[in-house]
């Protein structure tokens, strides 16, 4: 960790990471998400579509619910959300609704995601991503590769 | 009502705006969604983001989520949707994940619903819209007028 930017982006990354690696633990698709604000970690959440048996469960929408609450209002307009793979449509479409500051992801997801699928962000939300993508991918891979050997 | 045919889509979208009428009565915005497989209501469900301060709370997720709970499974296949107002990016992104077999809304969104937006739906997916449309719209437009007369 550089010791003059102790709170950078890879910081951010690897504690959303660590939550996709919980998901995995639980035999959820892993990927994880943390919401962040002033540096600090408002809000933590990964997968669990499998565990509540519902569709909407996804890392994101967790994270979304969970920093509302902290923050006791609905909008996270000073917020960054760090996400292990990139939105799909629903969670951008919350996103959007959240007018969120900034939205950074780690993998791409060209199939299923909000660019491949053109889902509009609202116009005060910048998205990048590509940070720690090798160790988001990679842990993704090693889901589907066990999945498929346990079958 | 048809004494022929008492289960038709302007049966349960009369349950769809009564939930829509709940959530008027709490100054929400008045949407309101019914899931029903087999001629049965199995989630009802209406917009809750200002008393929940939560932009995900919106009619069709709690009834995605309540419907997958009362079937024990997260996917939707045999039922049927009813909403007031055309989905959002977000909730269209949900019944995506849900391979939910129908969608059938009141009034359509002409700025932010899913048509406009390209939300792709899953492919198994059927949408439709106009059932009680001038009750669903005039619903809201009530709404939004009592709240401009109030500030």
């Amino acid at each position: 960790m550089d010791l003059l930017k102790p709170y950078d982006d890879t910081y951010f990354m690897k504690r959303a990471l660590m939550e996709a690696e919980a998901a995995f633990e639980k035999d959820e698709i892993p990927i994880g998400a943390v919401i962040v604000i002033d540096n600090q970690i408002i809000a933590r959440a990964h997968n669990l579509t499998e565990t509540l048996n519902d569709v909407t469960a996804h890392a994101e929408m967790q994270a979304i619910t969970a920093a509302a609450n902290y923050l006791g209002g609905k909008y996270l307009k000073k917020c960054t959300l760090y996400v292990t793979l990139e939105p799909c449509q629903m969670c951008a479409g919350a996103l959007y609704w959240s007018q969120i500051d900034k939205i950074i992801y780690g993998a791409r997801d060209v199939q299923r995601g909000c660019i491949a699928m053109s889902t509009k962000l609202h116009p005060k939300t910048n998205m990048s991503g590509g940070v720690l993508e090798e160790e988001a991918s990679g842990l993704l891979k090693r889901f589907f590769i066990e999945k498929r050997n346990m079958n």
